[in-house]
């Protein structure tokens, strides 16, 4: 019998079908075709080829060899430099793309995966996104922050040498709008947070956390919205990444590790994209939000039916991959 | 430059990046790797193979050959039988996951894709969607019907052999709430329709238009969320596709076919999902929205960046887009 359950915090409508529920072994992809090299001569982002992209802004460590490098997107979706501008007719509506978009490659190492890091380099990715987090909101045309990562061609990159990316655009986007408006409503609606009180809901179930940590957990949603969508809460209610402790930081490495690797380990590597969903640090509702980290793997395909609904199908039960990732073991 | 379009109609931002603008053959994916037979052995959906699936609820023509047939998805994402139920906490909400889901075969050609129809063989299947819709919002469970096509790999689908889904579910979907709510402030606002004076500024500015008929107009809108993103507007004010007279059925053929075959021509068949968006038959509201068809090829990947935010970034220009589909010739 299917089941439709809402998720709260997105607001979207999942349709749980277990007429087309799968196994987890049935979301393992093929093997990847070849090896990759831990050097490559025509990656921009191997060591050495610093002059192949536009000057870094920032680098871990400030001398000698670096561990993670953040350069200007060569590519970039919105324009460094200019003024920001509006036009306004009932018809259409339109503002200056300007903003800033960065590169922040992970590793020397052409080959060496997040899910793959040490947790000496994993510490460092995060401290990066955490630094440059915080100097895109010191930039005044700058309304929101996104950073993420895509990994694998499923998930929509196309250089292969690991790295993450971080857009700062000068709106906040209608649906991060509309969904901090659900968590004000709930919130004078019941007094409390709606991340807390998920966050307890599913502790205290048990059946869809995949790991804890100290000062966070990871757990499959009630309503997860496609097989193995994975979040990261943090234990404290806060609504900005950019105020995390650098007791959380380094507890926020060692889980985004841990569930890394059980996701590369159970799916055998799949593709995957991470977002970190985080308030603007001077927004004064962020006292009833909550910041968190969504991994989504790409082993199904978004298709008509939800483009047409914002609906979406899940043939998988998140107890089910919750129990695959949890026995998936654990890094070193 | 970069620019941030709005659109008005999905609500969505779309950041148009010129930096990154490809042109238009830059989307021509590679060819694809094998010829496709006339009729497959395994293909549940080839004639002589009915028994492989579900007996089927409709058919054109009635009796002899088929020429369309629509039988009950193996594999629905919705129950056919039950009652509806539902559960309400604070944090869980559920319901019975009753509803319909069908296949419609378009032909039972196993090669013969929509874009390369016979405009006899258009007509039946635009006439199958039609009855199938109305069929659809009989059955008093369902409260919305989405009908779709995945082609190829990219959109989802795993069959080859043409088909398109239908589905009927038991909520109205809060995404097509959402564009309802939309569209009536603009109503209130304006007192116009939001479809028929975006329309009217497509017609008028014309670099968008793909192609026109009689009774529906084809454009890539000001904000498409992505390359070659098209609509197809029905020229007269009305909201349910259940409604359309047969006329608008010949004539709606007639342009779908028109802009498959471009698509097909100019884009060396690309994957594709095609959704076809009304509202119900019994929707009061209805006299201030507009049904349409939405075509979105598959030629780049939704990643972290738009999953995170809800934006778009489109790195082609669709005056360009217009253009080049204008160029690649009708049908015979």
């Amino acid at each position: 019998m299917s089941e439709i359950r809402k998720n709260l915090i997105t607001g979207e409508f999942v349709l749980m079908a277990p007429e087309r529920a799968k196994r987890p072994l049935d979301f393992v992809p093929p093997p990847k075709p070849s090896e990759v090299p831990s050097f490559s001569d025509n990656c921009p982002f191997c060591p050495g080829h610093e002059t192949m992209t536009p000057p870094e802004n920032f680098r871990l460590p400030a001398t000698g060899a670096w561990s993670t490098r953040c350069i200007p997107n060569k590519f970039s979706a919105l324009s460094p430099d200019g003024d920001l501008w509006s036009k306004f007719s009932p018809l259409r509506q339109s503002m200056a793309g300007v903003g800033l978009h960065e590169v922040i490659v992970e590793t020397p190492r052409h080959d060496l995966t997040l899910a793959n890091q040490t947790q000496d380099g994993m510490d460092t990715v995060v401290f990066t996104y955490f630094e440059r987090f915080n100097a895109f909101y010191r930039d005044p045309r700058v309304q929101h922050v996104i950073l993420f990562k895509n990994h694998g061609p499923a998930a929509g990159t196309s250089l292969q040498h690991p790295h993450s990316q971080i857009v700062g655009v000068p709106i906040t986007p209608a649906q991060v709008r509309f969904r901090a408006d659900d968590a004000l409503e709930f919130f004078n609606e019941t007094g409390g947070c709606m991340f807390c009180e998920t966050l307890r809901d599913e502790l205290t179930d048990d059946a869809r956390i995949v790991t804890e940590t100290a000062h966070f957990a990871a757990f499959i949603p009630y309503a997860a919205l496609s097989p193995f969508h994975t979040w990261i809460f943090p234990k404290r209610h806060f609504g900005c990444f950019g105020h995390s402790t650098v007791e959380e930081l380094a507890d926020m490495s060692r889980i985004l590790r841990d569930v890394l690797y059980k996701l590369h380990r159970a799916l055998s590597n799949p593709d995957y994209n991470l977002v970190l969903r985080s308030w603007s640090p001077g927004d004064t509702r962020a006292e009833h939000l909550h910041w968190y980290v969504a991994i989504v793997p790409r082993v199904t395909k978004m298709a008509g039916f939800e483009l047409g609904t914002g609906m979406y199908i899940n043939p998988s039960m998140p107890e089910a991959s919750a129990k695959f990732l949890r026995d998936a073991g654990t890094p070193e």
